[in-house]
């Protein structure tokens, strides 16, 4: 199945917009889960069990595994595993942000969808299309293009003007006009940034997008879910991560911001 | 030491501006490499044993270990570890392309700076400076900072103007001028454009560039000596990766790549 039809067809049987990023950095998580053989693994498994009815999408930021070195990669790829066993009808993330050119993205696409199996991968424009070929002939797979990053600094290049347009918009415009031949591609817009998101939801039709930023960072759902959502009422995939993960209690964060971004979508 | 004075104090020692790349792709490793309990280790191992004489630095591709999932990276860290204690004075260089956030990228950066131990990682600027402060903090390692990659498609952003001036000229200035603060700053600009090597070389005054693009991608040597050399006669890194590794004779091919980028430094 397409990665967006996937996700879509979650949100029809769940109603849910939320994403749950499992950035299961081990300086953070709990103490009982350290001391255990697969200590991201076994935090994963119980965060997934917590929050996935809430869940439409899993998003791991490939970083917090990449830190342990090889231990972190089999954490990794044994999570999505868990994950896509238990729960196949949620579509799943990996955050890497990937750049690199011909032979070598063909080397992160083949590492990233059929290696571990996820269903999507952020990756970043600034080496253009043909770079990001072998990412993009994947027709299944979903391609979430970076264009307005939810830091404080984003602006440094991606609001520099050409022809009185900002890059972010020109990456945007790009990407829905002629990256778009499978209809796989998807946008990342920070939810720190809701005004740009609207110009961007006005640029590129119906696509999806990631939105990071909620939450730790400080982003406001409401302005988010107006600015952002598509002429279907969907089209946004509302990430948070260590304000689920590292909560309390996950379950109750998990439902909370789902029923709040649900409460800004009626 | 600093990475940029290990890599001068190398080719004092052995008069060499030669990067080779480890891209060490398990599909075109010889057979009987395949079959190793390590295969991608015992390769980096012949081929390190083979050239290191001639190389001012090793770049490895993580993206070519990370395609073996735990296996490629624990193979890529023991590599780092071999070519560390056999050669303590040859430039490490990750080629990641990494770019993200704040506490990803400290993650990131431990990742490849303590965890792995390279001296040089390669990343992306379009999340901005902020983004990269955990990177560039390391006083002693070096960032290697995207700026006119090597592929032939990289106009499609790069090429874009702002004020008339390149954006990735605008990226160059940046680096050198606000991003620079521990020294410890470099660019990647493409062998494949030696003219736009020639203006980033005016802009950024002694910085080290390292160069992909010669080789199986089609750059010309006499032309980037010419564009990229700095006022001490150093300042470039030039890479060759595959028509290296997977020549007949790496070793010959080392050394004949070594002496044509000498002959036209002299």
């Amino acid at each position: 199945m397409i990665a967006i039809d996937k996700y879509n067809q979650r949100d029809d049987a769940i109603n849910s917009l939320l994403c749950v990023g499992l950035d299961s950095d081990i300086n953070k998580i709990p103490e009982p889960y350290k001391t255990q053989v697969q200590p991201q693994l076994e935090f994963n498994r119980h965060i997934i069990n917590k929050t996935a009815e809430y869940a439409g999408a899993f998003k791991f930021n490939i970083a917090f595994y990449e830190a342990r070195g090889a231990k972190g990669i089999t954490d990794l790829a044994d999570s999505v595993e868990y994950l896509r066993n238990r729960h196949p009808d949620i579509l799943t993330i990996c955050d890497a942000k990937r750049s690199d050119i011909g032979n070598t993205s063909q080397a992160y696409a083949h590492a990233i969808f059929d290696e571990i199996g996820f269903d999507a991968v952020t990756l970043s424009p600034y080496l253009g299309r043909d770079a990001l070929m072998p990412f993009l002939g994947y027709k299944d797979k979903a391609c979430i293009i970076l264009c307005r990053t939810s830091n404080a600094g984003s602006g440094e290049f991606q609001n520099l003007q050409i022809d009185n347009k900002p890059l972010w918009l020109v990456v945007a415009e790009r990407v829905a006009n002629e990256w778009n031949d499978n209809s796989n591609c998807m946008l990342v817009v920070g939810a720190t940034y809701p005004a740009e998101m609207a110009q961007i939801r006005q640029a590129v039709g119906d696509m999806p997008l990631l939105v990071p930023g909620i939450g730790a960072q400080g982003g406001d759902i409401s302005a988010v879910m107006k600015a952002g959502l598509n002429s279907e009422n969907k089209g946004l995939i509302i990430n948070s991560s260590r304000s689920i993960i590292f909560s309390e209690n996950p379950a109750t964060s998990a439902k909370t911001l789902r029923d709040e971004i649900n409460a800004s979508r009626s």
